[in-house]
């Protein structure tokens, strides 16, 4: 049951046993978002702030909808219409924000290692959504989550990660999980998308979608981002297609329990077809109910659990998270 | 009492008797928001999600405030910020957000139909906020709910709905509801914004001002949406003005207990002169403090006492869901 | 105790006393914002709208914070996505959301005045959040309020205010307050941002930043708006900056006990050194945290303490304000 961060900033270097405790918080609180009355009081009178420098639709609704189940108010920023268009730097915005005592800040930015340096300026957790080509640990963990659910375990699994891997903090967030919890990672796509120092991280590299899948327990299919292809990583969105889009004859070459995960939005025909994304061996839309649970297992172990283990009563804590509000509002 | 549908997508075909409901659902609504503590625990731990493709502020507004003040959670999704930028399908977006477990969905969208869609890819109701040129049901049924509140009945009126007919969701909304409830409804605008088919749907057509509202007993006028105006439907706005803004004079040709409707936001000078929006007869701010009745009435409807009925205890509700909340927070 | 504002629309014109009742009702509101449950019953119930026609991260949030801490629903309406694009006035604007029946509504706009124009049309209190370059008194509040608490007074102290004062909405709201409780107010600036007739309302004018900054007991400077530079107040940024950045050796000019104050977001290097904004006289931090005291203050004030006395028991009120809620949401 043991919990030490006081952020989450990436799953690199977290140990395997804390990535268990969210991953089983989680499980425990999905049955939350099933009830007829979907909230706990859990945070009742905390202040969660979404701080979004990047568009996102389920990322963010994700987390605002995680803390108003817990009961927590929610703060919108997003990069326009903010100071941010007024010149402020990132270390100041933080600052600031943490001066109206927040409990929590959820924050994505296009830049890599932005959520770290927020960290060194705030004393509220911080919770990285996703940072530049860094690390979007709420994504790994609702991947492993939804792993988990369907496959028992994840020790011993076979896990192929395809698609624009040099550009992907989803997969480097689940390599570091993955390899945490015993689980066999691939890495699969074009060599021009696939960074050799990977490897050295304990990933097994693939320039060959058939070598990559063959056997797999899992083939996690990466999000070909149009908006990225400036830069002539491939040729055509046609070749890279024909390539490494991911076919029902592709998947046949995957163990027969094998599951699919993609963390969306879906480019249909393109890295994913169709009859794949909806298939019965497609978990996609499982993984947008466990980001929910996921996200309110962080929130929870990070502000609430952290509050009660200063005052020293965290063993407590568990059961009355998941009591049902009161009969009134 | 009777109310069968599980969304609200339009009016077209819904049953008087369900109009009925709504709009008495919505009168006892009424009283909540002229409380010093506007608030209900009827929706308490249910999830709404606006989500909202068009710019919009009374509509999404008064959403809002009904959801919120029912209790339930509100998220705004728009569609600047998400990733409808990104290229996700409708369908893709509805299941995503669908298994994040909200309880309704409103949605806005520049496509006729797309609720429609929308409905078919998820099982929790969806309401209409505006799509295309096809419906925005909330929009006529606060129009019922004033008309009826001022001459107290909607049976046998004479409404007259002037303007740019074509482009207009307002305008068929009406035209359902306010056929099935028994009313004379007439269409008034140029030729080129007054489509034939109407007719077939029981409307009268004039493309005369003084003849459309000769006798009326309802004057609605609707918005010119100038941003529409690239395709050439009239001349100049000041010609379309000439002959269709709705002056003091013309007013005199209606019934004298004429009431002047507009769904806003008033173009003052060009569809509807400023002394008749200011008018005694005017009746547009009270459209604006039904319409958040009439959306509480229907996220009650929709939400709340379906689900009473899954538990087979429907009858018992509607006197608790108005019921004050308890004395403290 | 005495207040009898029905708005907050500016500070000219505010008897000291109700200055003091602001500040004192502040001072009594900060313990919330540190408590484990950040959160009061007071206006439960009560819907308050942000009207932001402006970018603002500080205000808003601030707002918004201070709105939830005290129970209340908020909705958040921002210039982009709203009618304001279809046209409507103002005033337009302002009875529509009149109609839907909100508490309070807070509002920033461009415009100078438009508040007052707002408080014309509506009869909930209306909130100036900045309007153009007119007033901004929930900054000129929470200033004073951080000023007396380091000094504990506000009568006889000197305080020097620097920077853009033309088009500062900031030290007109100062200026006007920091005057009608007792304090000396120096304006300091380039002659082309030092308005003349400010001296009329008891201002000294200073063109030199150390004959402005000598023996003050509080610098507070203003924010260089660059994007307002297009008009030629001043050769260029750099040349500003040599004759008006506020560097440590500027500040060892004012009292030893001197305390430096900025609105935020800080220009470092431009208008003020980052080893002054970054000191240990700053109190730029302390100044966003009485911001949200601020704006609980003065929605209490406005919104739970004239309902009350509507009710004849606002004496009362102040105790329960401050009591904690339930143990259940």
């Amino acid at each position: 049951m043991g919990f030490t961060q006081r952020h989450l900033l990436g799953l690199e270097g977290v140990p395997a046993e804390e990535i268990t405790t969210i991953l089983d918080t989680a499980a425990s609180f999905k049955e939350i978002s099933e009830r007829d009355i979907k909230k706990v009081p859990t945070l009742r009178g905390k202040t969660v702030i979404n701080l979004f420098y990047e568009a996102s639709t389920r990322t963010r609704t994700s987390f605002e909808i995680a803390a108003k189940r817990l009961s927590a108010d929610t703060i919108n920023i997003g990069a326009s219409g903010s100071s941010v268009s007024k010149g402020e730097t990132l270390a100041d915005t933080a600052r600031n924000l943490e001066a109206m005592r927040p409990d929590a800040i959820v924050v994505r930015h296009p830049n890599s290692g932005a959520c770290h340096l927020l960290a060194r300026h705030v004393t509220c957790p911080i919770l990285n959504a996703g940072d530049g080509c860094h690390e979007h640990p709420t994504q790994a963990l609702l991947d492993l989550l939804t792993i988990r659910e369907r496959h028992g375990r994840l020790a011993g699994l076979t896990v192929a990660i395809v698609g624009d891997v040099l550009h992907s903090r989803v997969a480097r967030s689940n390599l570091h999980a993955l390899r945490a919890l015993g689980a066999t990672v691939r890495l699969v796509g074009p060599p021009t998308l696939l960074p050799r120092e990977l490897a050295l991280l304990g990933a097994e590299l693939h320039t060959n979608l058939a070598d990559g899948v063959r056997d797999a327990d899992v083939v996690m299919m990466l999000r070909i981002q149009r908006e990225r292809q400036g830069a002539n990583y491939f040729p055509t969105l046609d070749e890279y297609s024909h390539y490494f889009c991911l076919t029902e004859d592709a998947v046949r070459l995957a163990k027969p329990h094998v599951i699919i995960l993609h963390p969306g939005p879906v480019n249909r025909g393109l890295e994913i077809a169709s009859t794949v994304a909806d298939g019965p061996y497609s978990v996609i839309m499982d993984q947008v109910t466990n980001g929910v649970a996921v996200r309110m297992a962080l929130l929870y172990l990070l502000v609430a659990r952290s509050k009660a283990e200063e005052a020293g009563g965290a063993e407590a804590l568990p059961e009355p998270a998941l009591r049902r509000t009161g009969g009134r509002a």
